[in-house]
């Protein structure tokens, strides 16, 4: 049995109705997290640089990319979009296989649409087969293949790109087998990469990669047919142990977008429950900042060894601080993009509250837990046990969430004005006439992509120990 | 002691009149043979193909493919250098890690020179330090990289192109670790692809990202700063054993070049040392076919394993027929990529000769040697002992030879009257001013590369297991 051969099967038959409802719903809940993502990360240096190496060697320029004015050809527009969605880590995870899938598949998908008449249901269709597809490559080999140091993003989203571009093209079985085995033998990325701009890359390789495997497939660019399975193929090869089964076990009844998270604050996820507690104290008692006597925190172990950064001054160490995470979720209710500026980590009352927070490890406390107390000028102690923290399975941001979360990344690309309609389309995408209309939708009409200064700081952002 | 930043500051410091004579020999020779297999591959229905593909994507037409009209931005030449080079398996070998060291070094240096002036002294220059790191990156994971599965022509391919480029391109330091950096994280080919285009698709595609690693690495795209040697890094990653001491230990002392090897057949190295023998019986007695009454052929037992195939009409089967590779030896003197079409496995006297043809097994017999009786119609028993095969490092080609081997294949691209124009322009590589005037020099000038039809199968050539 080739699990090849399946899942090139199971793509090519899959038809949109046979998908539930609710599957349908996260894929727009994963691309209107996915859209926020590329707008906030359009005008970062990384795609910057990445466009300014490779601009003389762009196609014909048909093609757009998510929040910027620059045209160029769909191959090398989805690796920008790659890099723009990644390069905050604050996309979506699927905690299954620590991968985040959204990324290479969506990329690759927007830069096609871009190009190519693709209607609102068959981009949600293969955005919905290239996640699934790619997702359960992932599975086979995780955690083995991560463990070894493969960046998974990396590594399975080119599965993710070339088996979504390949429903799109309306590849046969032996073509998506050709795409897949093309893939396989272009997976990868490596963890080593992590805290610098190579981490960003990843995803967006793998989406142009993956793109290019359905276009080489499709005019007969043969590969090994077992590329997933074969003794030389992706799993052996980069997994001590893996699981095949997985590939192909429940295909088109389990789904793994139903398993799928969102990131809701773009620092260490250990940090997560210490922030969501700040910010439930913030929308209850709406504290004022300045009768902050004291801030006492009890978090994991964990969080002391890596966050236990107090005394900072620049928006990438706020990334480290559980101090400052408990101190804008306090001062400000949130704990989006802006509160991981420079000018963030020095507002005169967040700064004030951060000074006055301690904390201490408690292997009691688990890593979705916190305990945050506030002790107030007037002698009241307000107090908050975050049980389980905020983004998980266990308590998915609400669709507003979503909506709130998009809005704070995407006026880092775009006016205000524009935000709005564009988040408004997201949530239609399943129902537009062509996508291409929506990537050009998010091109700043002021030309603001391009001016914009990037709140990022100029040094490569240290991903934390738990991204993939 | 970093490994990455170690070889970066030998590359960048290297200087041309720093390397011996006979190294720089070599690498005339590396070339030589890189460029003959290129233009015998240039018509390969597999660069059709790959044009298809991607043709609709390519950025402005400022560089040429070797042996071929098309014009095209330089990275996607040199992806298509690299397919071409690689199609029919006959390209060179180092034997401390059954790579193929010259194609993805040379496919984005040719690549690279057609678009910018790159004098010859700089050409062969970037071309052995590119070898040398590329080899030695292999070297260092070797065998274990090779066992699990890696196409190690590919994984290591990549870091050769970067560093290749990078050192045309003037990178700082700092900048050469960031190429390797980004050259390791995209290090990828398996070797389940053996059998299909997928094979020759890898130094291709390392060839064109190790030149787009180059380029971002100069605009300060960033990357892990130990790709190489890091815990999460490519040796790490992608062997269970390996050893880092030998991407620096003696650089610019011992240089792989010097190990090179240059494959004399273009089949599975197995049935080398019959047609060696074959070819020397040939050679000394010239015996007509028609008088040759029975061929008896004493093998190691692999060559029946693996090449035992007798009543055969396709020229892709004459690879895996060591009865045809001695009826070639003996009828034509030779047996270059002519020996392997149809027409030749059909040709009456091969045939005959073939038919007459049987072999044994003898556990007594290496894979390097191989006995070979022709019994003659006159009674006569012609006898040959193939003690080392020619084409190791203990029988190099000579140069002649290489020029015979490089007329064989570049007559599939150019006509005839161009063939020996180019072949001594190669020779003269490293004393031309521009580079790209010889590779201008390799366009077919009746446009025979457009329309010269492959002998090559429309089935893609399984590689016989020694390939790397």
């Amino acid at each position: 049995m080739s699990e090849t051969r399946t899942l090139a099967q199971w793509l090519v038959d899959s038809r949109l109705d046979d998908i539930p409802e609710d599957i349908r719903h996260e894929a727009l809940r994963a691309l209107v997290n996915y859209v926020g993502c590329a707008l906030g990360g359009a005008p970062d240096e990384a795609v910057d640089i990445a466009l300014r190496a490779l601009q003389p060697f762009f196609g014909a320029p048909t093609a757009r990319i998510l929040g910027r004015i620059e045209r160029l050809d769909p191959l090398h527009a989805s690796l920008m979009n790659g890099i723009s969605s990644h390069v905050y880590d604050y996309d979506d995870t699927t905690p299954k296989n620590y991968s985040h899938p959204s990324s290479p598949v969506a990329s690759a998908l927007f830069a096609y649409a871009s190009v190519n008449r693709v209607s609102g249901p068959d981009f949600v269709h293969a955005f919905i087969l290239g996640f699934e597809a790619e997702s359960r490559v992932a599975n086979a080999v995780y955690p083995a293949h991560y463990d070894v140091g493969w960046h998974i993003t990396g590594t399975s989203g080119v599965f993710g790109a070339a088996t979504a571009i390949g429903k799109l093209l309306g590849l046969s079985v032996q073509q998506m087998i050709w795409a897949i085995g093309l893939a396989a033998t272009q997976a990868a990325g490596l963890r080593e990469m992590f805290g610098s701009m190579g981490k960003a890359f990843h995803p967006g390789r793998s989406a142009q990669n993956g793109y290019a495997a359905a276009l080489q497939a499709r005019e007969g660019f043969t590969s090994g047919e077992r590329g997933i399975e074969g003794p030389r193929g992706f799993a052996a090869v980069t997994a001590a142990r893996y699981d095949l089964s997985k590939v192909t076990t429940r295909l088109g009844v389990d789904w793994d977008l139903r398993e799928n998270t969102y990131k809701p604050f773009p620092c260490g996820i250990v940090n997560h429950p210490t922030i969501d507690g700040a910010i439930q104290l913030h929308d209850e008692f709406h504290p004022s900042p300045d009768q902050i006597v004291a801030v006492r925190l009890r978090v994991a172990p964990l969080v002391m060894d890596l966050c236990n950064q107090q005394n900072i001054t620049k928006g990438l160490q706020g990334k480290f601080s559980v101090y400052h995470g408990a101190a804008v979720g306090l001062v400000r209710g949130k704990a989006g993009i802006q509160e991981y500026t420079d000018a963030a980590v020095n507002d005169s009352a967040v700064k004030r509250v951060r000074e006055r927070a301690t904390a201490i490890g408690d292997a009691a406390i688990t890593e979705e837990q916190a305990r945050v107390d506030v002790e107030m000028s007037d002698g009241r102690v307000l107090s908050r046990f975050v049980e389980a923290s905020i983004g998980n399975r266990a308590r998915p941001l609400t669709d507003r969430q979503l909506d709130a979360k998009f809005r704070d990344q995407a006026v880092l690309a775009l006016p205000a004005s524009q935000v709005d309609e564009v988040l408004g389309s997201c949530w239609r995408i399943d129902t537009l006439d062509s996508v291409g209309e929506f990537v050009a939708g998010t091109v700043p009409i002021s030309g603001q992509g391009e001016t914009a200064t990037s709140p990022r700081s100029q040094t490569p952002t240290p991903s934390d120990f738990q991204e993939a």
